[in-house]
């Protein structure tokens, strides 16, 4: 399998964390957003869209970070990504979407060059346009993760799965955006719990292999 | 069961379609949108997001639309609305996810209220902001359907499924802004395709309970 993502993207991170909790190996194509090589003819042809993960696996070509992990979970098993029974399979991908589509998309890399270039809206404004999504959102899932007696060591139970993939790199987001977490505890306590996971941590934007000539 | 939605919520016009095409009965309740029934502490202590839909079976509260279309596939078969392949079913995920995730988290009531609110921006700069997600999701949806061989009559194949239920309703947003959509004949056939079944048809905005009042 080869996967076309970025150190930074989130959506990319989800991925990397999906393969390493299967101990899975795979090709990496680097697509460097901040270069914009996402939009090439090149890479369209591979993703219409021009955003990243990309998976291929053989022939085919999946899209859509969410939709590539769930068919990782169904070719490889072990160990499954999401609880055994529907009622937990909602909760957790009611969990990961509220995420996947009502924090992340307002602050990714094409919306927040939108509003700077485009809309003319200032760094301070952008800031705080960030923020209040990741605020919104995380109290929310804050919410759903304490009243919840599903809630374990990870967002449900004791096994890291779906809603802690894309938990974990909102967070890192968050952070990187200085967005206060104080009120997030629950969050805050399963974050820590997954970071302490070898999955995770390989996973993260810093310890991608682009990271060190793309910072610098 | 109960569901909670509006008849304006894309989110919700998925449910209202996925229940339909599963037959299934329900009774509504209305969460005002535009007067901000939403954010209401009665209705936070069932959504902790304020948003809709969110389903009441028995003793659980699900959130999310597509976890919740997700769930009611899953605790009932038929006709089921994702493939019966794993390849089928990142396709048509990929696709469901493309509209959920990219286009329509970008363009709903809170981030446009957002948009000309807090950030003082135009109703002409909000609306090319609408048209300017629209159709750079649009146009990659429909270079996704028209180069596969997995398209039919609907998205995926000759049956409508998950794909569909996201398409529709960001397809009536998108005309409700008059965006332009000639670009995009693949999508528009399945559209059409799509509204020719009594499911789609039924759940449509204007047809709801509560849109004459509300409008009027």
């Amino acid at each position: 399998m080869k996967v076309y993502g970025y150190f930074r993207s989130s959506a990319a991170f989800r991925l990397r964390i999906a393969m390493n909790l299967k101990g899975l190996a795979y090709e990496t194509e680097l697509v460097n957003l901040q270069a914009g090589s996402q939009s090439s003819d090149a890479y369209r042809q591979i993703n219409p869209q021009g955003r990243v993960p990309t998976l291929v696996d053989g022939d085919a070509v999946l899209v859509q970070s969410l939709a590539i992990i769930e068919y990782i979970d169904e070719t490889h098993a072990q160990p499954p990504l999401l609880p055994g029974d529907a009622l937990g399979r909602a909760r957790v991908r009611g969990l990961a979407n509220l995420i996947a589509c009502d924090i992340h998309p307002l602050n990714n890399l094409a919306v927040l060059k939108y509003l700077t270039g485009t809309l003319g809206v200032s760094e301070t404004q952008r800031d705080e346009w960030y923020r209040h999504w990741v605020k919104e959102g995380l109290d929310a899932v804050e919410a759903m993760l304490a009243a919840s007696p599903d809630t374990g060591t990870y967002c449900h139970g004791d096994t890291p799965g779906l809603a802690d993939i894309c938990l974990v790199p909102q967070i890192f987001n968050a952070q990187r955006f200085d967005c206060p977490l104080g009120g997030n505890p629950t969050v805050m306590r399963v974050f820590d719990a997954c970071m302490a996971l070898r999955a995770f941590d390989d996973a993260q934007p810093s310890k991608q292999p682009e990271a060190a000539n793309i910072i610098g």
